[in-house]
């Protein structure tokens, strides 16, 4: 297997990164975020949570207003890691630099594990869940996000538009060549890995959890639609998928 | 809701359909059929089963050969069933004209319920998998495919394709927008519906099964794709959603 990619650490991509995710009106503030916090319990209290290429630490410290005991936030990315921590008075979040693809840490040790859009940067998906199943303390829970598979499956990740730019449909081929993926996002030759709706919860019930929820969130009428331009079509294909389950 | 469409009964529509499966090279036959059987236990010895949507009876006769102690098969069109009954000298096989939307039979009384390419013609699924799952047995497994929601958010079915005629790619529109789609197939006006994934699944979750496996299958390198034209297409975009859940 090749070295985990780390392309948050290229100044060129971190600085567009940062600057989108400083704007806060991204699909994620919208729509993934809230679909993410639905398949978690309404109280965090007293729970022990993971969370899978934390970023700028956004979730964790959330987690800790809503309850969690501690929060372990693990990220690949160095640059991502000490701005998470800029922003981070708290001794009960813990930032540690460390891929999805090298958990080395206690079996049943944490009771929530949650990772937002990072798994699809992962090239051994059921090597990762059955570590992550691992983690989890008996009953505990795993949920996270990542792009729709309907999103991935061509590289060019683009509407088909008409003469005037209206988007006509969304493309999709190859469905089945799972598989990196080469984007251009901020930068050239970001990888991503495609999989199927099928790998994402058949890996999931290989590791022996159970399935607690599936989720393809659409922008709410009326809600951000109005103030975010675009946000609509996302009604018109699923930009994300979102998958619960419980061990 | 409306009446339960049976178009299986208009003649136009019969005479085309009975021979696209006497033909029996069509993608049921070399994909969706391997992939349904694939969720079922390897003997049905014994096993009390229930198959939705029947047709010709050809899987309630085959859960036969299998060792299935009965099988109820039921299909709302008459054509079909009286078809079906032609091809049965089995006593332990029952033909009943029945919707899947009326299904007044007994609770806890099959350990196997199956269904080929229907429930996409069901308006309220999940009533219909309310139902299904009161009909089984504890432990008894419900196994079924539709048309994959990634071919049925568009009415026309259809790849876009250069002037040649080579397939470009399958157009993704109005993935959320659930309900009936009017399509041709053989005759005008047939209407299927439309579902995400997300309804497909948590519509078993919500009825307290519990999910065993999603399939989307794809056709075998090698295998049918050199004597059926065009099969290879199939990889490209899952033509089906296959489903396992158990009580």
């Amino acid at each position: 297997m090749s070295e985990p990619q780390n392309i948050y650490d290229n100044p060129e991509f971190f600085a567009g990164y940062a600057h989108l995710r400083q704007t806060a009106t991204g699909l994620n503030d919208v729509l993934e975020q809230p679909a993410l916090w639905s398949l978690l319990p309404q109280s965090l209290d007293g729970l022990r949570v993971l969370d899978l290429g934390c970023g700028f630490g956004d979730f964790a410290r959330k987690a800790r207003r809503n309850g969690a005991r501690s929060v372990l936030a693990v990220d690949i990315s160095a640059k991502m890691l000490a701005a998470a921590k800029k922003q981070t008075q708290d001794p009960a979040i813990e930032y540690r630099q460390l891929g999805i693809e090298h958990l080395d840490l206690d079996g049943g040790s944490f009771d929530i594990v949650v990772s937002s859009l990072a798994f699809h940067y992962v090239e051994d998906y059921p090597a990762a869940v059955a570590r992550v199943a691992d983690l989890l303390a008996p009953g505990g829970r795993l949920a996270f996000s990542v792009e729709h598979p309907i999103c991935t499956a061509m590289a060019a990740q683009q509407w088909v538009r008409d003469s005037d730019g209206h988007a006509l449909y969304w493309p999709i081929d190859d469905y089945r060549l799972e598989g990196a993926r080469k984007t251009k996002w901020f930068v050239d030759g970001v990888v991503k890995y495609h999989r199927t709706v099928e790998s994402y919860v058949n890996g999931l019930l290989a590791s022996g959890l159970t399935l607690r929820c599936l989720k393809e969130p659409e922008p709410v009428a009326g809600g951000a639609s109005a103030v975010i331009p675009g946000l609509d079509l996302h009604r018109r294909r699923p930009p994300f998928l979102l998958l619960a389950a419980d061990r």
